[in-house]
């Protein structure tokens, strides 16, 4: 089956086809890259939303609810098709993947217009961001109107997935140790829509209040534009900034579940109709070439250097007979680069 | 002044000589560079301890009296030479890094065993892993027994800062929000050693509780090994394995400090009995060898790439005409390496 053949399947919605390839991207096999590269120019109209949140915080029910929502906006707003993918290195659907998928797939009835795929867990975290980065350009290919990429905010390496999106949600629930979960790694800076999950339990106020604080010092900037317009951080007032909101809700039976979803369309608008849409666009793939460019290089170099000839440097670098930067000119002088020999 | 110069001057204790060469590697000067590599067979015997804490933990206080603890230390070990490397981009010496020198300085009364150097933030906190590398080194080849580098526990780049330490001290204080501030940012997982600082404060029985079960949770190999023999984690009794013990101090009227400059200095030992110095050596080596590899790299790229081709491939990129693996490919092409250029 040959590329052109793949992505028109993909494009005309063939489920198995869609699968197959998102393996291949997965596998970072020498077919996926060339998927990839044909792919790259159908992608870039989809809306990327990231949800994170600590597991217990009821994230996962969050999404489906919310990819319901899309799929029937009870206030007249245009349905959308919706992709999910989860990317969870603690959740039981790690080496389960395909089951978790179909215990999910089960909970949204089939419905044609919502995909799940749940990203395994492969080694080095910093594997997953870019495999999770290939899988969302697939499903961005393949005409889902907006992709919700659900990540546990743990670390580093999620607010590196996060930055994916376009639109970062973070998921709090009442006396999770509110302050502990939001504060970490720096996730509040990069929030555009917080939200309060299973808010029919005892400290909402509590976590509510915890979380407004930190958002006034994570945005000591916006603090000053409330502050001019007698605005509050934390509630929801589109502006010619954008004040990230706080909202409630109660996931499992879906109340406020539908202020999130237009929360996220009106972050979506926002960032079109201020440029900034293009310019998370450009950032990202200013990033994303930049270590791609970095991974390449390296590559080339491995390709060149005799293993026998790394460790001789490396222990006379050890021995602290050469130093660190005498060690690089030495592990460089050999370096011949692909584009040299054929050019 | 020629290289060997200065390095006779600075090992021979002249105090004028070190604090110019430190300001040439801080600023990376190519003096600074030839320096640094002439610099390196002479390091590698000084004992790095990371010493990190959120502000207001009482962190500086309780390093000045580490320093006296071990210029004058009560239990008969020998008198060791420190040098304190202060990073702290948040502190009130930024900016004013030779007040604030000057200031601490006064307060360890002039001991020619002691040196201080504020490091003054420059914009990347990479940039600044990078400078405190430096600077250690050269104190390192100085002859300093014991270097106490003392950062704020705020972020990656600061757990990055805390890994060239063999020794990670982590300070805490009663009512700070506790397992917040430990939690954060996986400091607990690189942590040797435990101290919590202002123990005289309300607050301390839940603090120690807070500490140890945060460290329950990030060392279950720990826990395992404790489990199995009956030990607790939080208690210092050294084992085969570094179990990390949560210390008491009262930095002002240097209660504790002792136990904590003891704690440091078997904590060295037990890193050379089990051969493990040699590995967070090598370790660390290897990591600089790499991110020096792909500086340098990097920078060979760009000086061979003319900046208007850049923006042409870029703005393709952003029109999404190319992919960015071709992207990479485009620019790759006219790179000649210098090596090969002489070659």
């Amino acid at each position: 089956m040959d590329i052109n053949a793949i992505i028109t399947a993909v494009k005309a919605g063939e489920r198995l086809a869609l699968a197959r390839l998102l393996t291949q991207v997965e596998n970072d096999s020498f077919e996926g890259r060339a998927v990839l590269d044909a792919l790259f120019s159908h992608a870039g109209r989809a809306h990327l939303v990231g949800v994170t949140g600590s597991p217990g915080t009821g994230k996962s029910s969050l999404v489906n609810q919310l990819a319901k929502s899309f799929r029937h906006p009870a206030d007249g707003q245009p349905e959308a098709t919706v992709a999910i993918v989860a990317v969870d290195p603690s959740s039981p659907f790690t080496g389960g993947a395909i089951l978790g998928d179909r215990v999910r797939m089960r909970d949204l009835s089939g419905d044609p217009g919502i995909f799940i795929r749940s990203m395994a867990s492969r080694g080095a975290l910093g594997g997953l961001a870019r495999s999770t980065a290939a899988v969302t350009q697939v499903l961005d290919a393949a005409g889902f109107d907006i992709i919700l990429i659900e990540t546990v905010g743990a670390g580093q390496s999620e607010v590196d997935i996060a930055r994916l999106a376009h639109t970062t949600v973070v998921v709090e629930a009442p006396g999770m140790g509110d302050d502990i979960q939001a504060i970490k790694a720096g996730i509040l800076e990069v929030a555009d829509i917080l939200v309060i999950n299973k808010a029919d339990q005892p400290g909402v106020e509590a976590t509510e209040r915890a979380l407004k604080t930190n958002l006034e010092l994570a945005h000591p900037e916006k603090m000053e534009f409330c502050s001019a317009f007698g605005l509050s951080l934390g509630t929801f007032e589109p502006k010619a900034m954008w004040l990230p909101p706080v909202l409630r809700t109660i996931a499992p039976e879906g109340s406020g579940v539908g202020a999130v979803a237009a929360a996220i369309r009106q972050h979506g608008n926002y960032l079109r109709e201020t440029g900034e849409w293009r310019l998370r666009e450009a950032a990202r793939l200013d990033s994303e070439l930049y270590h791609l460019l970095q991974a390449t290089l390296m590559f080339h170099w491995q390709e060149t250097i005799a293993q026998g000839e790394f460790e001789v440097v490396f222990q006379q670098l050890l021995a602290r007979q050469i130093s660190p930067q005498q060690a690089v000119t030495r592990l460089l002088e050999g370096m011949v680069t692909p584009w040299q020999q054929h050019g």
